[in-house]
């Protein structure tokens, strides 16, 4: 095994595009220590309400603009490299992940199409950011012909793709702007967008390709099946083939341009391509079998790998390579964690409770939490079902909508917001028994993520899972997997995990279940598992109808 | 039929005696007009915490003091006299009323025990207000017991006596206090008791007797039974047994001393005693059969007339002559409506929203029902369940608890507000459709209490119910009651119904139903029952399971 030279020090930067910023991060080969790092917000943000000095854009949409990632090359790097001291010629290469499915028209020589005269006030010709919405009814019948074909790939996805993904958003391309189909000759995630920026080689990263572009056992779905869905969508396939690369390979070297806007040295290794969620399962060390990872945010992300194929019900997506090479690794999701707790403080938080936080100086957050984290176990008499986002896993039912049960007089409000991070923490756990239920084991857990900070959900997530949870000590863990992977490309280290032993941020600390908390949450659980079946499952249509009364116009 | 002579005007004194204060009201006997009123708080309001200067009460605990009963005779009939600027001697008669059942210890003169010298330190020897809770456990086993024995007086209260009621505190203060037991020679109503201090002569009105003393068929429940509750429980029928009285009639005439307190003349008229929320029936113009009356306050009170006894399921009674002499007077209530309300606007209303009331100049809840007010039904996907302070009717089951279904990151604080509102509706509903299921017809709704100066809420409450919704024109509807059942008593009318009639309040304002959102009522509706029987009628036990946990010691 390749290991990294004593002696002259070595370094490779990673570069995390987010969904407002993009991160670069310094970083030790030999160990991952981070040395520095710098922050670049993208110029035109998220574009939801009009393209730049361009038409409206209708609901549900989310586009990005190329230049911006572009931009975070020329100014964050540079600027991390500063700030870390150390002399580009020891940068031995470089990484990047984005967030996905983040997907752009480009042509054959890799211009994005929004950057192409008297097409910039079109809205199809600009990048389509995972959060774009505007193709449920692409993916409804996507979901339903894939059903009715039997097509084997749809178990892959727990029975269900989404609307973020890029065959959804290729066919509302079509159907909506079909000149811009035409013209676009590469559908292209982000991150291997900015891989070719960097390297001037088109490559196609295997974990995209699987869990976003649905490529399993070395095929796309089929010229037929996409033609059952539109007479000309079988056009996709030349746009999305072409060399699909694992994850930690070198795509290439950094060309004199790229060299120039990010002041490294031309022809340092460029690495594949990653996605934001799974390439922190390497830098918290959490790509063993068994080890499951959860990036703890607005919404949650649930990564693991296993020794085999099992098609777990709904899971998002099961890839070959997906987070590592020679393992498959497991996404899973829910839509709804950090969010849930954002709408309940702006919408539910009295004035007396923001009034006492900022008396004492803290967020409502550290406020509910300080008051709810004496509460015994099942004190409150709340249950909820975190379906306020909907359910990405396992029911894959957006339509689905959150449920509060047990209020009385005595209600307070710390007692609801303690009632709605637990409510997510059975999410997690619902997650788990799937897994297991479908023969993948789940030993541990490994925690990222901005919710990392509040103490009373780790205790919680302890309790819940009953599992050993381990918070991972990095401020910007995705960007750190990305370095990982440079250093696997630039051949310090044989593969993924081995980097991932080396390199990985310690754990900050761990949190061990409680036996006699786990004993309540043990049958709390039952009694939201009850909940969950009887709204998600068929026991009532409720929620459905209650939806389409919602949404029906007026 | 006596119609009051023309000519010399003639006025009667209705009094109520409420939760917190005392309200007396003078009132024309030929149509009711309201001459003037005064209102006197209770010296020692509700006693839940500690006896005047002695020992603390425990949990559950709400007594009050009799001589707070008198002083409201003292000072506010003296009072309204004046408001009124009537002379005494054309006042004919007085009537009272008051909450039930509030009841208490009493010697055979009639002086309450916890006057007696050494017993003030006594908790049970005070009146137990309708609100004290400390016989749930009493009320339990009453109510299994009667079950096992099929008694049949069981299915007049729907299955399930309330812990509210004389028998089971009078079992409470026998276990807990024999020898206060012991003393007490009458075991008595608080309307009745002040009915005995203005006229010297102890009377039981049928219908305290039999709503809240399980007088049916002509007999409390049997020696044999009670007997089986406690050995020493058959006790309590000399003690309760009394000459009982329909309403409406003369009791007896005010004494000397009682005309000094009032200020009226000795030897008038005084009615028997009514309960609080049946006399708004006479009040409301609502004693006709397929007139259901509801007072809508902190919880609601549903009263109505039938000419037969039917057996309603979940129904809080049915007694004879219980609303007025001759019909079969139906209760029902909702535990919680009112103070669901206040709940919500005391743990739930955002910073913002209070800020913005205060800048406008109106109270949350009005500001919430002009926000909510241009909501289309159902744009909001909320379904509530209104169980926060329990069910009384349909399900009588004070362990169930509040739901809140179809939660999504884009409610809003009104629309939670607004399907609060329609839970109660729903639950209205609910009680109707028990009663029309039974054979009880029910054509329209009259409306009274503290809750008909929401216009949001009244049509709300017309829509769903899709009948006609009267609102009172009247102040203080129960202490007009009490007024024109004295001028039954008096002889000017020759009964409850002729005097209703003449004397009640007129419609302030009649709401009809509007049939399209009448039409989407009717499936909320639909949705509200499912999870009602799902919560409510053995679906789940969540709810009670999460009782347990909530109130199980930590």
């Amino acid at each position: 095994m390749a290991q990294p030279a004593a002696g002259r020090p070595r370094y490779v930067v990673g570069v995390d595009f987010g969904t407002l910023s993009g991160r670069a991060l310094v970083v030790d080969v030999a160990d991952g220590t981070a040395l520095g790092e710098a922050v670049h917000p993208y110029r035109h943000g998220v574009i939801t309400e009009r393209l730049p000095g361009g038409p409206p854009l209708p609901p549900d949409w989310a586009l990005q603009h190329p230049d911006d990632y572009r931009e975070v090359l020329r100014v964050a790097v540079p600027a991390a490299l500063r700030a870390a001291g150390v002399r580009p010629t020891d940068v031995l290469g470089i990484g990047v992940d984005a967030t996905a499915s983040t997907v752009l028209p480009a042509r054959a020589d890799g211009t994005p199409l929004c950057e192409l005269p008297g097409l910039a006030d079109r809205p199809h010709a600009y990048p389509k950011l995972w959060k774009h919405h505007a193709a449920q009814r692409q993916a409804d019948r996507i979901n339903a012909l894939a059903a009715e074909r039997g097509e084997r790939w749809l178990a892959r996805y727990g029975g269900r793709v989404s609307a973020e993904w890029q065959l959804a958003k290729a066919l509302q391309l079509l159907e909506e702007d079909p000149e811009v189909f035409d013209l676009a000759e590469r559908w292209v995630e982000a991150a291997d967008w900015i891989v070719w920026q960097l390297c001037g080689r088109e490559t196609r990263n295997a974990s995209a390709a699987g869990y976003k572009g649905l490529r399993q056992d070395g095929r796309y779905p089929s010229a037929e099946f996409l033609r059952a869905l539109h007479p000309r969508l079988d056009g996709l396939l030349p746009r999305v083939d072409g060399p699909l690369a694992p994850l930690g390979a070198r795509a290439g070297g950094l060309t004199p341009e790229a060299a120039a806007w990010t002041g490294l040295a031309a022809g340092v290794a460029v690495a594949v391509g990653t996605i934001d969620a799974h390439v922190t399962a390497a830098a918290a060390r959490s790509v063993e079998p068994g080890r499951m990872l959860a990036v703890l945010g607005t919404s949650t992300c649930l990564i693991m790998n296993a020794d085999a194929c099992h098609e777990v019900p709904g899971v998002c997506g099961v890839v070959d390579g997906g987070v590592t090479t020679g393992a498959w690794g497991y996404e899973a999701g829910q839509s709804g964690v950090g969010d849930i707790f954002a709408w309940y403080v702006a919408n539910a938080l009295p004035a007396s409770y923001a009034e006492r936080a900022r008396e004492l100086g803290v967020t409502p957050y550290q406020l509910l939490d300080s008051l709810a984290a004496g509460q015994p176990v099942g004190g409150h008499g709340l249950l909820a079902l975190d379906w306020h986002s909907g359910n990405r896993s396992v029911l894959m039912d957006h339509e689905l909508s959150g449920v509060l049960v047990g209020l009385t007089l005595a209600t307070r409000p710390e007692e609801i917001w303690r009632a709605l991070l637990e409510s997510t923490a059975f999410g997690a756990r619902t997650v788990v028994a799937a897994f297991e239920d479908a023969g993948v084991r789940v030993d541990e857990l490994t925690v990222a993520g901005g919710l990392t900070d509040n103490r009373l959900l780790l205790r919680i997530y302890a309790d819940v899972l009953r599992r050993p949870l381990h918070v991972v000590d990095s401020a910007h863990p995705a960007a750190l997997g990305a370095a990982i992977h440079a250093a696997v490309a630039v051949g310090a280290y044989p593969d993924v995990p081995a980097a991932s032993a080396a390199m990985g941020a310690p754990h900050r600390e761990t949190w061990h279940p409680d036996p006699a908390r786990a004993a309540v949450y043990d049958e709390l659980y039952a009694h939201y598992r009850a909940l969950h079946d009887h709204f998600g499952r068929g026991g009532t249509d409720t929620l459905h109808r209650l939806r389409t009364l919602r949404t029906r116009p007026h």
